[in-house]
């Protein structure tokens, strides 16, 4: 039997938490940390509710996860985020040592690929996963936001 | 009269708050934020007590700082930061907008001009700034840690 745990099941949690940001009014970003087939953290995107640039998820799901292993390196862990991380989430993640990063939609824009940021020689990363989902709950914001506007 | 609030004035508090890290066994870099001559933020590095890569002393000046101003952008401020920030804090300032970055000590390992991290457009930075004293303090803390392993 092939294990249900597959990076499409992780990123579906992320995207759980980045519908509970969508419903806070915050741009609709989640994050969770797997070790083991395990989530040890979860988090979504608070930058408006808290006023704070640093607020973003993967920001937090590090702190969370550090909490839970008792120690500051994410060694053995994934990160799924269902957007590609901006430069500051990438140098966290790059101090973090993080094993795998996972993330959803690319972020063209502002994601570390085009700005440039250099990842942890210990970390691979991969996009792409779920996606078209992960883009479209961000669109869906984008465009209800310009609505309200 | 000349302003007693010069660059040096500024870096000699947040040298006070590197200190503090020091004297926490944490790698000494301090930063405070300014607006109008008047300092509304200061902060230490505190990654080992908290067991967290994301708590370099500027992430933890952003977030004092927006707390106290009510509001996440720090237009017409300036960090003042013994070591020049990484990634991560690059990266946090460049979601800040802040408007003027001064620091002490380069860091020409993982400092963000040697990585590559793009600032805001409204981001001045400079360097060099009291870099003796900062490097210094920079300096003995690693001898110390090498000698007590």
């Amino acid at each position: 039997m092939e294990s249900p745990f597959t990076d499409e099941y992780f990123m579906k949690k992320a995207l759980q938490e980045a519908q509970e940001a969508f419903e806070k009014g915050e741009i609709p970003v989640g994050a969770v940390v797997v070790i083991n087939e395990r989530i040890i953290a979860r988090a979504h995107n608070l930058t408006e509710l808290l006023n704070d640039v640093t607020a973003h998820a993967e920001m937090q799901a590090i702190t969370s996860a550090a909490n839970f292993l008792g120690g500051k390196y994410l060694h053995h862990c994934t990160m799924y985020v269902t957007l590609e991380p901006c430069q500051m989430c990438a140098g966290a993640l790059y101090w973090s040592q993080i094993s795998k990063i996972v993330y959803g939609a690319i972020d063209d824009q502002r994601g570390c690929t085009v700005m440039g940021t250099k990842l942890h020689p210990k970390t691979e990363m991969i996009g792409g996963v779920l996606e078209e989902e992960c883009g479209r709950l961000l669109k869906r914001f984008f465009i209800e936001k310009r609505n309200l506007n």
